[in-house]
């Protein structure tokens, strides 16, 4: 881990850096298959599976018997505990439901706006050594609670076809209909272009690796939209003398397991603190499973000692965490001063790992610096504004003028004439 | 015009299909414009300003006295204009403002929402034919109300190096204090690097021709927020006989004058009204100064008769239009059925210029049929949601075992260790 102090402001941005990656070399291959499967669908959707996933089938489909399976092998413990988070999930979310909004700007010119649901919404799950579950409940729930028609799943398979019970367990619990045994870039080009078997929608959720990042990029040409520009995963601790160096390096160690290329990093107020989580983080090392995972991604990690408090938080916004966990003796002034972060862990019983699976808060979050200019998943990703008005003939009176003279000034004189022609009518009217 | 009786849904796709432009043919030269800016800053700026402007000056920035000569040459009667819109826009867009949501999803577990504003933003105003100062009202009075700190903006000169004075009196009216005169791709690179005079920002707002918006897709590549995906400028109108078929044309009219790359629909259920508005469209064209642009958005446009209610809303949901104009005899129930849509413009004196200009509502929204998945501009694009959860010990013991077993089965120890530490210190206190 490399130690740094008191680091001045010109070289902020140099320590902050993240590990910058550039997929350019991916791209062809993805518009490859996007190409193909916009024009042979399912067929090119299994070819590719076979080839990457070396996994075989008919159907892409996931059967209501692979479901039924599914609920008998998860056990009921696991169950109870998907179920809690679901709940809370659910709170919070639903806790960011809005009414319309709506004002008389001028009398008689009645303005409002209104949320409407995506339609249709596509939620990748990813593969792999972790059964990501969490992530279903994580954009299922508010999917559900905005109220998306048409909600539909790709996760890919084992090399025997088969899908992690607890995530068909998750996904038949969230009330997902359309399961889709596809993984990768054929699973996000068959939702932008919609296959025999696979529907197209309008948005798709969802982390991945990059293979999945690139495809999730190519699709925004298509006109889908996605939840957010994907990254690896980070954590950043701010910790003064009051923390407990244990947890704190307990919370740093988890966002390290995620990935080599996870960062992680340690701001403190505190040089003896600095040390003892320091010696906590090597000593909890040790008895990790995925140790070797963590060791890299704890070598790209800086633990950064700063005696002024001020200069701390700037430099916690200068790198807007994805995840933010504030430990010390001052935190309630301190968060008023966090202007960028993902999701901010406070106190010394509020482990990042709660918000990942059961508090209740999103866990799919800007990384990258993107907390600086991206908000979370939450429920407005499910949703869009839209904007109404309705002008009555007096209201049109009252503001007609001011368009007219905008418009002619802009050079639009068919903008002008929209009001004129109508201003002319009522004008007509009233001397009748 | 073409004219479209009663379309199957097959079809649909292929009359509603918009003129698709590709800009690959262009990134190369941003990709090297944004290269020698980043490297050699406002110098190379200044070089790219003389090669497409043909406008040389040593100074960005916009000084003091060029605004006070804007507020001098600027007419009474068109302030008045400006003032009224702002106070409206400011009234729609301040309602939007958002209490911070906070729940107790489990008893000690409490979670909560809080609306950040972006800290820095750039506002890109085009230059050329007609001066856009309505568009700074759009983005700079919501960047106000969010609390953005550093407000950007660039826009084009003239030849001689002048901005427009509407455009230097609404930014100073709306206390933008750094304007900087670069237009083009080199004001996007600008705002994205940074330059000696030109800051950076962290997310860019604002309309442009093809090289804007291959720009801005290139900022988003370094990090930088964008607000929309840019496409040619839309306008559905919705009649039936009960419409005022000059009112209607007069608005097709006026989406049509934006570009000959505009497009404008029209969706009628009465035969009689969609001729009577036809032939509206011929008579009110002769008379318009940008007739040459309208003649030829004109022609891309359509004119469609549904005899089926439910058949014309599918339809235009399918379409998804920035602006829809909706003028019938039943429009409350037709609203609650529109799913996408950018702005909608309620009845016979809602003219689609009043939203462009000042009632209130935000004329930055999505085209090309994003309204199936982006919200227009609103008070929301200046600002992310920022999620904070704040856990006690009675609430990590209620929850903590489902973290536990969920991040176990997810095969993440050091997730499932972070809770396991915390549990274990609150049951070796309970048990002193």
């Amino acid at each position: 881990m490399k130690k740094i102090i008191d680091p001045k402001r010109e070289i902020w941005s140099d320590i902050l850096k993240r590990p910058t990656q550039s997929y350019s070399d991916i791209e062809p291959l993805v518009a490859e298959i996007f190409d193909d499967i916009s024009e042979k669908g399912d067929v090119a959707v299994k070819r590719y599976i076979e080839k990457f996933d070396k996994a075989s089938f008919d159907i892409l489909q996931v059967d209501s018997s692979a479901i039924e399976q599914a609920k008998k092998s998860v056990s009921k413990e696991l169950k109870d505990a998907i179920q809690l988070a679901k709940s809370n999930i659910e709170a919070f979310h639903a806790s960011q439901k809005t009414v319309p909004v709506k004002i008389e700007s001028t009398p008689g010119v009645v303005c409002w706006q209104e949320k409407r649901a995506i339609e249709k919404v596509g939620l990748y799950i990813p593969g792999g050594t972790a059964p990501l579950f969490s992530t279903i409940l994580m954009l299922a729930v508010p999917a559900a609670i905005a109220g998306c028609e048409e909600v539909v799943m790709c996760t890919p398979t084992d090399a025997e076809g088969n899908v992690h019970p607890a995530v068909l367990y998750t996904a038949d619990l969230c009330g997902i209909k359309k399961i889709y045994k596809a993984g990768g870039i054929q699973a996000i080009a068959a939702m932008t272009f919609g296959t025999e078997s696979i529907p197209q929608v309008y948005k798709i959720f969802g982390p991945g690796n990059q293979y999945v990042t690139v495809a999730k990029q190519m699709a925004m040409k298509f006109g889908v939209g996605i939840d957010l520009p994907a990254g690896p995963s980070e954590l950043l601790v701010f910790a003064d003398e009051s923390a407990t160096a244990s947890f704190m390096a307990a919370d740093l160690l988890s966002q390290a397991e995620h990935g080599t290329d996870s960062q992680v990093i340690l701001v403190c107020t505190s040089k003896d603190k600095l040390k003892e989580i320091e010696q906590e983080i090597m000593l909890q090392l040790e008895n990790l499973p995925r140790k070797e995972i963590a060791v890299q991604a704890i070598e790209n990690s800086k633990l950064i000692y700063c005696s002024d408090l001020e200069r701390a938080i700037d430099l916690i916004n200068a790198y807007a965490p994805e995840h933010l966990v504030i430990s010390t003796s001052n935190t309630a002034k301190i968060l008023t001063k966090i202007k960028n972060a993902g999701s901010v862990f406070v106190g010394d019983y509020s482990p990042e790992s709660a918000g990942d699976y059961a508090s209740g808060t999103n866990h799919t979050l800007p990384t990258n610096g993107f907390a600086k200019n991206y908000s979370g998943v939450n429920l407005d990703a499910f949703q869009k504004a839209v904007t109404f008005q309705e002008i009555s003939k007096e209201g049109l009176l009252k503001i007609g003028k001011a368009i007219e003279l905008m418009a002619d000034a802009e050079g639009l004189f068919a903008h002008q004439n929209a009001v004129s022609l109508r201003l002319k009518e009522i004008k007509r009217e009233s001397n009748n």
